[in-house]
């Protein structure tokens, strides 16, 4: 790719980015549109709009992006969003110190050399854009101190932000759990791996009576994990005819306004899909199957409390600091026993996992990460193929029809620049799905672990197959020889084929944040789907805020993505220092809209209390370490006498990581003591605190008769028999 | 060396045996020796023979031996040497399982073969002994089965008898630790890293605070660590007079009954050594050094307990599950203060290590890794000397005077036998106390994790210089030149070199046995020094009973010797069989000399209820893994085509040590809340278990002055204050 191409990517992608802006604050500014672009505000009975920006223009977004604090994110959207953003900030930290250093100092000493202008690594990438790189440094030459102060410099600057970065994240943490009020899952602590009752006990009796002897003062009750799939089904099917039931009212109802004053009665086919069967009134169809499933469901209710009993139990305690406590303790002397971790919040409980015992999910664990090494092993090949065909060169050779598309220049241009970004964006959007749902197998309890499961599967992936894989795919398919040489050259072909890739790179960071974060803020795909959806589907209230709902940040991409853009910006931040400032305008303008999207659109589904921080921490000391075992080998290959002053790097971030995780990380997997001894603002409802980890499907439809006294009563009568 | 000089050295070794044995029966007879010979029955008020074997042949204390159980080992001398007792017993079990198959099939197999006998390896060591061995196979024999066979057989036998060993040593210590007797370290925990005190409050007031806010119910009261130097300086000076005082009133005795009715008073000089300066009346001198030390170490002990308080506490609960449920949670969010663990028992707290902080440990316990790390390697060569010296052969050409020795042929025979064996011994009996000295230089609080620690250490050193040394260094004297053709050569040259020293570990093993055993159970050493103090030194109760005192096991050089005879063992174990019978041996005799030991003689000095366990666990697996890995270079160096099919072997071991340790281990560390649950006999005499943890430099000289009730009266004021 040649310098031109490269900068009309560059304007393309700004152009787009500043059409969709503005698409935005038009569109923004409709009423109609307001459940699109503040239902977070909506949600939480806020007014869409901030008090403080009555008068709006195209920029009071950016105003409110920046004037709004950390409290505020927290406050509307909890701890782990804030924690977002202390990534966002931080990386944005580390390129801004480590760029006002190394632009001013390295762009010159690039500049002025004329080191290997003709003998550059060998698919003709070389152009203007390279002479800024360290590719244009004489071999051997004494202005490469200057390069290696600069990954020192880098290399320190990262310590020093990541270090601030994780102990602000612990404290933001404990604040958090410090709170006065009252969480649930505060109060209770998971059971797991719950040995067969003794002979002449029922499940229940025997969690309360092993947890009783142990907490005598603070145990409050416990409750059983049951096998809910039947129940389930039974309620999913109860809701689904409700929701149809509603939506045929509705539509009675419109008929009756409309034409006749009558009205026309929907009708359905009780068949497959509603195409075949029988003919019937939908309204006297759908009561009559709820009349019939609420005493099924009921009865179902009844049997899983009784009969499908669990050896999984929640277990909760009228103190923080006890079930903080129960949580760290070791209760059964085999530790494949009683496990007791604590409990997820009680929406993101997966409750089919609960159940899973130890070895199956040891078993799991390892068949999942086999998996995964295939899936990651596998795509090496196809998107080895892609970036080998990057070039219009080699697809004019191996499609020859798409000559006359190529011979246009200004296409040719577009397309040359797109084409392997856009074959790589779309290759990378069909994993993620696979990769949670791998994860959620392994028999994790909560969906926020299994997130951030997931999140790591995919930066794995991402770095090795599209960093690693690209790289050396590319280089590969050029000097297709250099393989059989040795398979002990990989480091240095790796070092070698960096610069080559620079400018691959520095489009693909381009086009993710102008175009990703443009798409990102105007959020074209839901307001059109939403109002589809409103014109033509939505009957009731109901439908139509299920319509508008809209998802949260979907950290299990969303970070894997950063991170893959950091290593890029990491590993070629001193090689060609100029992507500096693309890393700087991908995090600047990703901070910036996703403030805005916090605050306003995304609702999250669950709150961890930041537990994704030291995960996103020891990915970016990764990544720091690949940067500087690269540049160890690219000044190898530079020849420079004095490449083995590097060593002493790789070993400082492995110090620095082990200190981190050894100082830091404990807090983020246990809670300590002193934190949840933090007094309460009341009295705890723990009967409240109880009912909130109740399933939907068996929680009892009158609210006078709960089902789960039943459970109790059991246990009032074999204690009063003892 | 040769067939006869072998079994010259094998009957040697016996004679000595059975003359020890002899002189052990004759001389334990004698009223005179008890104290000798039954110091831990004395010492327990027992009486020295026991009740069913009054009439004494040379074979009681075999009969005693076998007779004894578990729980007499248990009661007598606790867990820590039950639990040496499973792995002596485990280690016969693994031998003679292994022998019933390996003998049998084996040897015959090597017989009946004529392989290599004319190109062995190059140092002529093969003999008769040597048709024995592996060494007789031909090269790509299918004979060669039987052995790969033996290898799968071995390694099952271990797993199972290993797993079996764990589980029990795990009953064992549960066990111990549920029982109704109130053990005052289980009452306890020491609370490390703690942080400055908030101004205006004294370190024991911020202790107690902290606690009580977290554990309002169960918390009794705290105990701050001080520096004690000064104290104990005095202390030991104290104690030193009162010892020579006594010892003077009865010299003075002596004398007046002797000869002159007035006696000699003893006198001394004042100087150094008590050999210059005034002489002195010793009688008075002592009497006034007292009294001027007994206000002197009152005043001390006042200010160390009110000014030299240091970061580090002990806190006592009125129940042994609030100890172990704190000891095992997380205090502090930050985990390099407040750091809580398991009290150690009072008399192995090693006082002088509990107030350094938590990165001084770390760095303490890296650099003592560096410091063995290079005495292992220093080790490496002055032991690769002594294996080449070894032949006699050797010793001529180097010390032309020995020749004269050497035609002798009955002592010749004798040194080549034993030469080499005893070098090798009394170069590693230089080596335990450096090693527990820098173990406890690492900053570990009680003296069984630093044997542990020192234990380890050990176990390297033996294993990588005598066994991985001499095999190496044998070989490489006599073909000096393999080394020069690469590095990579080691592991075949490893396996290559095993047969050529099978003998030597043959006898190595034969010689500690025999005699090691022999003077074990005889006690020669202690015996003469104990009748020489008696009769010269000692006039005192007090100067006697310290002379027969004996030493507890001394697991440290224990324990890493067993494990070395038993990694020589398993690895010669298919490649020369014969080794199994030595094996059986050397454990069998361990087993029941020190069965009679533990019984009657040692007095153990800690009790860890068997946390010496996982460590010779792990160690045990390691060595089944270097004998797999080395059967697999063994096989390859025997050119025999089927070798990958010993590579699931190693993998298996590790499934099999990663699978006991997270089952297993944790309950090693922590204590199970199920197992502290337990109820005790009676109430816990608080007051006892408090004042049972001050060291005897603090503890007051009146019984009723409790010094420490000054810091706790310091609480209940601030406390009134509040």
């Amino acid at each position: 790719m040649d310098l031109s191409s490269f900068l009309t990517s560059l304007a393309t992608s700004f152009i787009i980015f500043l059409l969709l802006m503005l698409v935005f604050s038009w569109l923004s500014k409709k009423p109609g549109n307001n459940v699109v672009y503040y239902p977070n505000r909506i949600l939480k009975g806020l007014d869409p709009y901030d008090a403080g920006y009555k008068t709006r223009n195209p920029f009071t977004w950016i105003q409110e992006a920046f004037s709004s604090t950390e409290k505020d994110v927290i406050c509307i959207s909890g701890v782990d969003s804030a924690v977002y953003f202390v990534f966002l900030a931080t990386a944005l930290g580390i390129l801004v110190f480590a760029g006002l250093i190394l632009l001013p100092l390295l762009l010159p000493l690039a500049v002025t050399d004329h080191g290997k202008s003709n003998k550059t690594t060998s698919n003709g990438t070389f152009t203007d854009l390279d002479k800024l790189s360290m590719g244009n440094i004489k071999e051997k030459s004494n202005r490469l101190w200057g390069f290696v102060f600069a990954v020192y410099w880098f290399s320190f600057v990262t310590y020093y932000l990541l270090w601030k970065a994780y102990s602000h994240v612990s404290d933001l943490r404990a604040a958090a759990l410090k709170s006065p009020e009252v969480k649930a899952e505060q109060f209770a602590v998971l059971v797991r791996d719950i040995p067969a009752p003794p002979a002449g006990q029922t499940r229940k009796e025997q969690v309360d009576s092993y947890f009783k002897a142990l907490y005598l003062d603070t145990f409050y009750r416990s409750m059983v994990v049951t096998d809910n799939e039947k129940v389930d089904e039974i309620w999913q099917e109860l809701e689904g005819y409700k929701k149809k039931l509603a939506h045929a009212e509705a539509v009675y109802a419109e008929s009756k306004e409309k034409g006749k004053p009558e009205g026309t009665r929907p009708k359905n086919r009780t068949g497959f899909l509603g195409l075949i069967g029988a003919k019937v009134d939908t309204i006297d169809y759908c009561t009559k199957k709820i009349d019939e499933l609420i005493p099924k469901l009921e009865a179902e209710q009844k049997v899983v409390l009784r009969e499908k009993q669990q050896a999984s139990a929640l277990v909760f305690f009228k103190s923080r600091l006890s079930a903080a406590s129960a949580a760290q303790n070791l209760h059964a002397r085999m530790v494949d026993t009683w496990t007791v971790v604590n409990a997820p919040e009680p929406r993101q409980v997966i409750w089919s996992n609960l159940p899973k015992q130890f070895y199956s999910r040891q078993m799991r664990q390892y068949v999942v990460y086999f998996i995964v090494f295939l899936t990651i092993a596998f795509y090496m090949i196809p998107i080895g193929l892609v970036s080998a065909f990057t070039t219009l060169a080699n697809l004019k050779k191996i499609i020859p029809f798409i000559k006359p598309v190529v011979k246009q220049d200004a296409l040719r241009t577009v397309l040359e620049a797109y084409l392997p970004q856009l074959a790589l964006i779309i290759f990378l959007s069909m994993l993620p799905k696979l990769l949670l749902f791998l994860s959620k197998a392994e028999g994790i309890p909560s969906e926020s672990h299994a997130v951030r499961a997931a999140s790591g599967k995919y930066f794995y992936f991402s770095v090795l197959n599209v960093f690693i894989g690209v790289t050396l795919g590319g280089t590969l398919f050029s000097t297709f020889k250099t393989i059989q040489k040795s398979p002990d050259d990989i480091i240095p072909l790796l070092a070698k084929s960096l610069p080559g890739n620079a400018t691959f790179f520095l489009t693909f960071v381009a086009l993710k944040f102008f175009v990703g974060y443009g798409l990102e803020l105007s959020r074209l795909v839901p307001l059109i789907i939403f109002h589809l959806k409103r014109k033509y589907l939505c009957k009731t209230e109901a439908e139509l805020k299920e319509a508008w709902t809209p998802g949260d940040l979907n950290y299990a991409t969303r970070i894997p993505g950063d991170l893959l853009i950091l290593t890029i910006v990491f590993c070629y931040s001193v090689i060609a220092p100029i992507i500096i400032l693309f890393g700087v305008i991908y995090f600047g303008v990703g901070w910036l809209v996703l403030r805005n999207q916090v605050l306003k659109v995304f609702v999250p589904s669950y709150e961890s209390y930041g537990q994704m921080w030291p995960h996103i921490h020891t990915r970016i000391v990764a990544a720091l370490i690949l940067f500087q075992l690269t540049m160890f080998g690219y000044f190898g290959v530079n020849k420079f006498y004095y490449t083995p002053i590097l060593i002493p790097l790789p070993i400082f971030s492995f110090i620095f990581a082990y200190v981190c995780s050894k100082k830091l990380y404990r807090s983020f997997h246990d809670t300590a003591l002193e934190v949840a001894r933090e007094d309460l603002k009341e009295e705890p409802d723990m009967e409240f605190v109880f009912k909130s980890f109740i399933p939907p499907p068996l929680a009892a439809e009158k609210p006078d008769d709960d089902q789960f006294e039943d459970a109790l009563s059991q246990i009032s009568r074999s204690a009063s028999l003892a």
